[in-house]
């Protein structure tokens, strides 16, 4: 397809197609004149991708670019490539100097059995969480998360079901980062909404 | 207590707080001379809520007074008053004049049989994220957010079990508007670790 295909297909403007060119983030095309390349489906998976990671996770064009690169070096590790896709390994982010020590987290990990990376920035984004709480005077303790952690545990099922099937590695870590990302509202809506109706259930005649 | 006290058991600062007792978010203390007042454990809770509200929540002084308005009118009610509390109500809160129209969310609620309030905000957050995975070609059916309704199902009755026992229903409120907004970055950071659990899981030897 033309570039003018792949902007109406995609959504992303030439402008901005050609700047991603420019900075190495989507592969050139076939070129067929001086002034004309073919693009094919990659292309537009990759730009979907990029999309993906600068728009919605809000990373900048450096980063992505490294992350992209990262996906590429590890396309035959599944695992590796999908801990990539899902920030687990965390590309590009260090956690921030006066983040929380998370002994607590080591705890809850260590009880529940799980294997998660040491640098991994979800385990800062909890001991955080748990910091945030304590100082609101409402302090919760991490036997609490406990349950929740049982249903985390089933949601990741889901998740990961989700890209079974995919033969194509990078399809899966795309699909994994879009699925992760953009699920992330709908579950938090989820439970409100399951919130509401059980408050009804509980608190109306 | 004196107002010094407040602010260092509240961890605001006595300017703000003077800010919000103009304001009329926070209670005047009960005066014992022409400069001095004393203040309560209600006084440290009020502060507290109004914090969640302004900070974490990030609303504006004119909607945290609404909002403390309406948990006030409600108190006798407890379903009403969490419904306040958890936003679920959105007080203050327009819906974009934009906004999807939700006919998927509308199936997903009636085959899940849960009552939710017609103008909850979590509908419309739901719609645009199912708006958003179409736009970016990674189009979701309603029902492949059945299992994930059942497993948010299971975590609101956490969420609600947590505020049983507390006889005030002011102070239910309070605990479920800081419980829903401060978990929600904790249980994603569970489901990502979780994620990263599964994944080793089914992809490493």
């Amino acid at each position: 397809m033309r570039i003018s295909e792949l902007s109406r297909r995609s959504g992303v403007s030439v402008t901005t197609i050609k700047y991603y060119l420019r900075e190495g983030l989507l592969p050139p095309g076939r070129q067929t004149a001086a002034t004309q390349a073919e693009y094919d489906d990659q292309h537009l998976r990759r730009l979907r991708l990029v999309r993906a990671l600068t728009g919605v996770r809000g990373l900048s064009v450096s980063t992505t670019r490294e992350v992209l690169g990262a996906l590429a070096e590890h396309a035959g590790d599944t695992h590796r490539l999908l801990g990539v896709a899902l920030g687990s390994v965390g590309v590009g982010e260090k956690p921030a100097e006066d983040a929380p020590q998370g002994a607590e987290v080591d705890q809850l990990v260590q009880e529940l059995d799980w294997s998660v990376h040491e640098a991994a920035p979800a385990r800062a984004a909890l001991a955080e969480t748990l910091d945030s709480l304590r100082s609101l005077g409402v302090p919760l303790d991490w036997r609490a998360l406990l349950p929740y952690a049982r249903l985390a545990e089933q949601t990741a099922v889901l998740d990961l079901d989700q890209l079974e099937g995919l033969a194509d590695p990078l399809e899966a870590a795309e699909r994994a980062l879009l699925l992760t990302v953009l699920l992330e509202p709908a579950l938090m809506a989820l439970r409100r909404m399951a919130q509401e109706n059980e408050s009804a259930r509980r608190h109306t005649p």
